[in-house]
């Protein structure tokens, strides 16, 4: 194995600081080149039929979708942090710039193509003011159920966008009424249902079953992965030439991507003067927002297999300049693919190489080859989609949560309705909200547990659980989370109510192990607390508080009202010091 | 002592649990009966010119003051679970109401005592829908320390309002130009500069001087408590009598309050059919919830003294009755007003008993004596409302928050400065935003602490606070706070970011004392961090697991990828174990 490095040294630490490819390209070496390669060949073969069939997901001219798979991938090439992210056009985006589009306001304003490019420009100067303020933790908000219910209701969105392609049917033209959907739907056209059905086949074969097959015959498993990815590119070559041999689409009506521009995009700021850039931003803003979360979860997956490191804040950087790239290339928006990802690693991608080799063939394919998109039926493309987008639906993973936890299960649940009835933005919205509330509910009720100790230890245990010794004229509360605002009035009523219970109670201990912090609000109600104790000649004690606590209720009048001699560094030591 | 009983036994618990009039009318006593008497007249005698001042502080007509200080306190009386908390009108309620009034939309309305009515009976409704949604946990949403920005603040404004009346003249005509108001101050009316004066001396006297005297005459308690109460009432009899005596209104262009139609007021639904309920809403919303914490609060500190107890759920609807009552009977929005209540608790009120006496002097003086309140000279309202005031101006309560915690100082000051130059809901709003962002954050970045074994014994503590025993091969980690969305992924990274600064490690011990929950999507990436641990040949420990969060784990794979050996009990198990 020789290794070749490019560059003997980083030219300008501050350089490879934002341009993270001088890292990888000073130890780059031929292993790597040839894993590159042939990834790249193959990327390029899902790029480009996923570009035409995510522009046509958003509504747009395939072009948009193709010119998108140039620059921005080319730029996250040189800034991103993950070796393997294939930048690009992707279904969610994509069914969100149909939803920013199909609104009435917009829609209104004309020129679709138009207001798609400012959708990408305007997140793409989002993420970069994002990277700025270093706001990349701005996807705490969003909580993996919620982000699943949400990519799974986008995902069947799309799935059901695209089912009028595959029947060759439009739905548009008709009134939302039964009858006539029934009209439509016997309407179908078959030859677009075969080619759809053929494709689908096509794609259910190059998966497991040729897998076997290969290995029964002992090919080599970098062929075998090259070929079982071919699936889409051989029913789209397979499927388009039938059109373009029997005129299906002159004589069975199939439709067809049609005239496809040739040539590389022209570069153009025009969109910077127009004045739709307020009324899109909210849409923009949602577009970057999910685009992000999305990359960098991808990013990580893979990054975790690898043992390689993603910096949020340089992400931020490398997908607000791509999707400026997108922008002022005529491109739609662009995210890291899941899919075209996974496909991207496991044919054995090792650096960004192997992107900039797919970015090559596509422009390849847009100088010389556009003409033969033509005849590409959408039918065809639209089970492509579908079949992309259907691992995105985890309808199991919602079990799976409302076993571990129903709130959460039920955020998404909520979510995933949401984005399926009232509509993508809204769907997110209520998810996030919901999370928010549930967490300010379970903080506001925290556990607290009347402790004992576990005879002949130094340990304390609920005394519901375990068999504690406990005494009449002592209280030990251990109090399972911080004490904020949220929190403090359950906890003081928690306190007063165990004391009712327990009537010989001379001393309270509060156990403070879990206790992290102790906000303004809780402070107050404690030197409450602690003077109506003093008052019913009941002692307050404090035990195992951690430093950062002490160190504040050091600056407080509150220690000064304990006296020392009531703040225990063990649960231990305050029994047996109140004992005596 | 005698104790006489005016029903023997509840009449029927369902009714006592709504009317806690029920509850305490059964123990009444003789003694009781003396408290609430004189309380009673004591706090008629403030609440005849609170009522009055704080109609003009929200721009009303006086009797609107007066009506709200009939039928509210009277239902309160029957509903509320406090048994001192004087409700009527109250100055933050004015104010906001002056707000509300003032803004450009609702002033365009006109007929501002209507819209004045439709905000109490709003507030009122949406208080009693808190009640049956059981909502009353809303008020965790505002900290203490905003609560004394907001309070603050809302005073400050409420003085300035009144400076005007102090000096005797009006700002309202005079455009925002400094000339101007200059010229406006050199206007000033020296009569009702000295009207104000007196008031403010009349009242000053009768605090501490006057106590201090009555107690070296050895005069009781009671007579003392009662005697230093009436500064309001001799400053408004003695200034009102000057007025009327030298002509001052006429001669020296006193403002005084005018008419004030005599009687009860007269019950009406008009209101019901105006089209302005919904532009008011927001406001009334706003209304509602600050009267309602205030009152809670307020009954909070009386009650934590009596050692009586404050159902929140009954205070919405006692609160939200009262507010219908007022709109019913044509008054302003009420609440508890701090002042009236500990005037009406140190004079010695133990029952509503003594609310329902000041109630029936207030009607008396209505139906009789209005005539009187004519030439009583606005600038002794505003001194007297200032004085009411004042102590709610605590612009040291942000210094000792600032010393606690900065960041809560710093949403203390914002509040305040929020509601001063931007408006008072805008202000709240700020100020709840900033705690809850602020919060957020603290959660976003838990303490983790690097233990090792405290010699000797079984403690395990901070690596950096205390002299341990630690080992190479053995990385002891205590999270110190529950694991959330909002902090996995800085969890994470602290294991990593230690891991990398002990090479040697081959365990890594959770010690997880601190943590009350695990979300589904800390769960996630445990399990995944779990995974890459196992690839790096790093096994991953728990120690300390709660009991509640452990009956959660039970429920999910994770526990069984950690081989039941990697749990321990206690974190010093886990360091025999790991160590052989």
């Amino acid at each position: 194995m020789t290794r070749f490095s490019i560059f003997s040294r980083i030219p300008c630490p501050r350089m490879a600081r934002y341009f993270p490819i001088f890292h990888w390209l000073r130890f780059y070496s031929r292993r790597d080149l040839n894993g590159d390669l042939f990834a790249g060949v193959i990327t390029a073969i899902l790029l480009i039929p996923q570009g035409i069939a995510y522009a046509m997901v958003a509504g747009l001219p395939v072009q948009m979708g193709l010119y998108a798979s140039i620059l921005p991938p080319f730029f996250y090439a040189l800034t991103g942090t993950s070796r393997v992210l294939s930048v690009g056009p992707v279904s969610i985006a994509a069914i969100m710039v149909l939803t920013a589009l199909s609104t009435p306001e917009v829609s209104a304003l004309g020129n679709p193509m138009e207001s798609a490019v400012i959708l990408a420009a305007e997140g793409g100067i989002i993420l970069l003011l994002m990277a700025l303020f270093r706001l990349g933790g701005i996807v705490k908000l969003i909580s993996h159920p919620v982000l699943t219910g949400f990519t799974s209701g986008a995902a069947i969105l799309i799935i059901l966008s695209q089912l009028s392609h595959v029947i060759g049917v439009q739905f548009k033209s008709c009134e939302p009424e039964l009858s006539c959907l029934a009209t439509t739907l016997t309407n179908f056209n078959a030859t677009a249902l075969l080619l759809a059905g053929t494709t689908l086949l096509i794609m259910l074969c190059f998966g497991k079953p040729l897998a076997y097959v290969l290995e029964r015959l002992s090919f080599s498993e970098a062929i075998a992965v090259g070929l079982s990815r071919c699936a889409p590119i051989l029913a789209v070559f397979g499927t388009s030439t039938a059109v373009y041999w029997f005129d299906l689409n002159g004589l069975f009506n199939v439709a067809v991507v049609g005239d496809v521009p040739a040539g590389l995009p022209r570069l153009s700021l025009d969109f910077i003067g127009s004045p739709k850039w307020q009324m899109l931003l909210p849409f923009s803003a949602m577009i970057a927002l999910i685009a992000y979360i999305e990359s960098v979860a991808i990013s990580k997956v893979v990054a975790n297999i690898t043992r390689q490191k993603i910096d949020p804040n340089q992400e931020l950087i490398a997908l607000g300049g791509a999707n400026l790239m997108t922008a002022l290339s005529g491109g739609m928006s662009v995210a890291g693919g899941f899919s075209r990802t996974m496909v991207n690693f496991s044919a054995g991608a090792r650096t960004q190489l192997a992107m900039l080799v797919a970015v090559s063939i596509v422009t390849i394919a847009m100088l010389f080859f556009t003409a033969g998109f033509y005849f590409i039926p959408k039918a065809t493309l639209a089970a492509i989609i579908i079949m992309a987008v259907l691992p995105l639906v985890r309808l199991n993973s919602i079990i799976k949560t409302w076993r571990y936890d129903n709130c959460e299960g039920a955020s998404e649940v909520v979510t995933l309705l949401g984005v399926l009835l009232l509509g993508i933005e809204e769907g997110l919205a209520i998810g996030v909200i919901m999370t928010f509330v549930s967490h300010i509910r379970k903080v506001s009720h925290p556990h607290i547990a009347v402790v004992g100790r576990v005879p002949g230890t130094e340990h304390f245990r609920n005394e519901r659980r375990h068999t504690v010794q406990t005494w009449d004229t002592l209280l030990l509360l251990r109090i399972d989370e911080s004490m904020t605002y949220h929190n403090i009035i359950f906890i003081e009523e928690f306190v007063n109510g165990e004391l009712t219970q327990h009537p010989d109670a001379r001393s309270v201990v509060l156990i403070f192990a879990s206790v992290s912090n102790i906000d303004a609000t809780a402070l107050e109600v404690l030197v409450n607390l602690n003077k109506e104790l003093s008052l019913a000649n009941i002692k307050l004690c404090l035990s195992e508080v951690k430093g950062p606590v002490m160190d504040r209720l050091e600056r407080t009048e509150f220690l000064a009202q304990l006296t020392p001699e009531r703040v225990f560094l063990t649960t231990e030591q305050a029994v047996k010091t109140l004992l005596d």
